[in-house]
């Protein structure tokens, strides 16, 4: 746009859309300043006012911050209520009898690949996990990938994918092999080692979590690259399993408590 | 929040982060009268303005649905200028000798796995292919999963991933065979029946493409499922290879053009 002048009330609307547009992107106040043709003190004011409505809307906060480097990010967020409904809706939609397939397994692809369902559960992710400062998401492929990447959207870090067997396009790598508790086969998992530096804090985020074989691959495999695991999350975990997790302190949105009669239950809030 | 009455500004802002929250949700004009303790009129008239705004900060536009069903919903876009600048700085990133993997590969892992980057990237197919009326986003794992997600948010469908061998997690699946161009070996993708409808609008969405063999097993399988194919997106064609394409009408928004020395261009606008 050119440095016209606008009223405020629309230069507040189009501050919050370009901050909206970018989440968890610093933006110079000069920047804004220059783009909408105002001082910078006007802009803070105005950004004062935009604070005041996200409180109202609930859709998240700003982050002012000071310094050469400085300006305002939108942090994305969800409030406790409209997360307990997103979890209540879609512990009842896995609870369907029809999701069974072949007697022994729960249908999810349809949700878990669906940017509509899964904004929501990044951003649940993201509150549970910002205050352990994670530089990364990382989750093993497939099904996993699309909740890891909108939590690593909501949290403005990058993922990582560790694959299965060696990919020869992306260099060296480390592997690890783990006992894989839905085949009850050894599998191997691997990472390029151009993927993470030392010392990197990483988010593990996962769909499923039956004994933790796969969680516990992803942790080992962390400790190859010398990172730091800060967290571990899954959307579901099972709860007729009587034999203890391999892992620990993880947090599970959703938990599979029967079979038969199907029956899913929010986990979480 | 609670219906109290608020200042028009703040209430203009907060409809505007309640509508650029969910994208390509259609929100209706009670539920924002209520929210906001106004009348309807009141709310249509902000959304003018909203409108207004959204012509300035170049972020999208409000599409209002009449009707019963009716209500307003925000598609995010991505201004001409924008698209040709995030290009241009991916072209010149992938271009960096150092991203030569093992004298034959292109290193873009870290870029397709970062939301940052593939915010953009979704909103330059989604900016192309929405005349096309997609029922839904198709790929094949893995690398190209993050770029469909994002492209099919922006257009507000779900997303559809064929994998490499069956899974037996998803019931009954369709396969097909095809001969992969990097690996020379004949590559099996499936399915799940669940997975399309007959006759459902699909759009192909992937990372890579050399001689085009991935895109036209998936189109193979897309006319198992009776689906239409209304676009192929890739984000980068090979130009070096002499044989022509197996697939046309695709659009590549990178063109690898020399790999040494490394020379990658855009292709799109």
């Amino acid at each position: 746009m050119t440095a016209e002048k606008v009223k405020r009330a629309e230069r507040m609307v189009a501050i919050t859309q370009v901050l909206m547009a970018k989440p968890n992107v610093i933006v110079p106040l000069n920047t804004l300043a220059e783009r909408f043709g105002t001082a910078k003190s006007t802009i803070s004011e105005d950004l004062l006012s935009v604070r005041e409505s996200l409180r109202l809307s609930q859709q998240g906060r700003l982050e002012t911050l000071p310094g050469a480097a400085g300006g305002v990010r939108y942090v994305p967020e969800i409030s406790k209520n409209e997360a307990e409904r997103v979890l209540q809706e879609l512990a009842e939609e896995l609870s369907r009898p029809e999701r069974i397939v072949a007697g022994v397994f729960l249908y999810m692809t349809d949700l878990l690949f669906n940017p509509a369902v899964l904004r929501p559960l990044g951003l649940i992710f993201a509150g549970a996990f910002r205050k352990d400062k994670p530089d990364v998401v990382v989750t093993v492929e497939t099904k996993g990938i699309p909740l890891a990447l909108v939590t690593s959207e909501a949290l403005g870090v990058p993922m990582v994918v560790a694959r299965h067997g060696n990919k020869v396009t992306e260099g060296s790598s480390v592997s690890i092999n783990y006992l894989s508790g839905s085949s009850g086969r050894i599998q191997t998992m691997s990472l390029s080692r151009r993927a993470l530096e030392p010392g990197t804090r990483a988010l593990l985020i996962d769909d499923f979590m039956k004994a933790g074989s796969t969680a516990r691959g992803l942790i080992n495999l962390m400790a190859e690259f010398e990172a730091t695991v800060v967290g571990t999350g899954v959307l579901m975990e099972t709860a007729f399993r009587h034999e203890p997790k391999l892992v620990e302190n993880y947090l599970a949105l959703l938990r599979l408590e029967e079979f038969d009669p199907l029956s899913v239950r929010p986990a979480f809030i």
